[in-house]
């Protein structure tokens, strides 16, 4: 029996339907939900994420201007610029591109950018705030977006055993807060587990965030098992996931493939978090 | 084969220790560490763990002042007075006694303390710097103290399977993530999980931080395992941990006794804590 695809595009339209409903209540109390992306620099990945989250911004009604600095400009500049950002009542989301040129340390600018408006986790505030299950934090897009997948399609947590691989800030770590959040039972894996086949075939949810082109083959999968791949690795002139989608669909129960899964949402928990923080920022 | 006991009076004798080489050291150079607890109120348990803490920290040469305020005072005053404990140079690290009286919320007084005087994770700050590896944080005192028995008794943990039983903020979450930063496999369990024994006797290292007394029996344990009781639950007129330890000891490779265990090496985790802070405060 083939596995369920969960695909994202269904996901994406409801939460874009979500997204405009609330956009428009807020408009009619006279906010106007507005994100920044800042860019210091021109790095090409940076200004296409930044052009795509622009238009799908707007296409919601939602005001995004790209600010783009100048690669040489020093740390006491930016911080200057980003304490201004933080302090405008018109700004209710900012998103900072990385990576920074190297005279800016993320270390010392993650903690400036206030925490009300960041809406990718970019300060530590924030991942404390998802540690502690605080609802005001901004959990990073990729594991809300994980999130969202799986509530809209309606797969069990509470008392279920999740694993993820992969203990990454933006991923990993993040993932097993919010699978703990839903009452899943949660194991983290990485390069150091061992027999990760056998630690992962006892999950009824797996999160594959390695980075490794279809690394996980069906002997990593429980029968029935549902598989979230949130890896974007080149191979040729496509993208495939960290999971090897045709033949793990014949043991899974249902996977979310690559592209067309996870990736679609992620975007879209952006701008659900602009709304969000525009919201608790006019209550 | 009767396990291991793993005692705390020799892993805090070998704290008081490198504290007290690091407390003359710094003195060498000028600067006098020194500690301040606060407490709004009269809570007994709150000045009797501040009594203790004060002396324990002079009989290591750290200078510890207790302050304590009306419980009547306002969430505005004591904001303030925190500001000023902040920014007095003198004062290196700071413990502010929960419960508050209800006039004063700790989910505002927890982001007013500041991050690199916060000895005991208070601020959420802390608990993303702890999540993402971050060497300037302070986690908690007892998964830290966890931490710093398994490595004095050297406890291999790289590759090894750790389950936490308990998902808190003081324990069960930030014990992930100190045991995920030395390369274990982590679960972590809570209330929801289903065959709790099952999921525990996966484990080379079992964490117990529930808070039900005795609860943890052999059923729970792989043979040889390593178990560490963060449990301390009246029974009597004694304390007990949240393992049948008489029972556990049995199958278990090592154990900790509750009391004289993971409880005897919690304070001094404070006092590393205030060391390191003085430390990163005069660089």
């Amino acid at each position: 029996m083939a596995a369920k695809l969960l695909t994202g595009k269904e996901v994406a339209a409801k939460m874009d339907q979500d997204i405009q409903k609330e956009v428009q209540e807020l408009k009619a109390k006279g906010t106007n939900p507005a994100l920044r992306i800042i860019i210091v620099g021109d790095a090409p990945d940076s200004v296409f994420y930044a052009n795509s989250a622009k238009k799908m911004a707007e296409k919601n009604g939602i005001a995004c201007e790209i600010e783009q600095l100048a690669g040489t400009m020093s740390q006491n500049d930016f911080v200057a610029l980003l304490k201004q950002r933080n302090a405008d009542r018109n700004i209710h989301g900012i998103i900072v591109m990385r990576p920074f040129p190297k005279q800016i340390s993320e270390d010392v600018v993650k903690h400036i950018l206030a925490p009300e408006k960041d809406v990718d986790c970019f300060n530590p505030v924030n991942a404390g705030k998802i540690m502690a299950g605080d609802l005001t934090g901004f959990p990073p897009a990729t594991p809300q977006a994980v999130m969202e997948m799986l509530k809209f399609y309606e797969v069990p947590m509470s008392g279920k055993e999740a694993v993820v691989i992969g203990r990454s800030m933006v991923v990993g770590k993040p993932m097993a807060m919010l699978l703990l959040q839903e009452n899943a039972t949660v194991t983290v894996c990485h390069s150091r587990t061992k027999d990760l086949p056998g630690v992962c075939r006892r999950a009824d949810i797996v999160v594959a965030a390695i980075g490794k082109a279809k690394m996980i083959t069906p002997d990593y999968i429980k029968a029935g098992a549902t598989v979230m791949d949130v890896g974007i690795n080149p191979e040729g002139d496509k993208f495939v996931g960290d999971v090897n989608t045709d033949a793990a669909k014949e043991t899974a129960g249902a996977i979310t493939p690559v592209p067309g899964g996870v990736g679609t949402v992620t975007t879209r928990v952006l701008l659900k978090h602009v709304v969000k923080a525009a919201k608790l920022q006019n209550p």
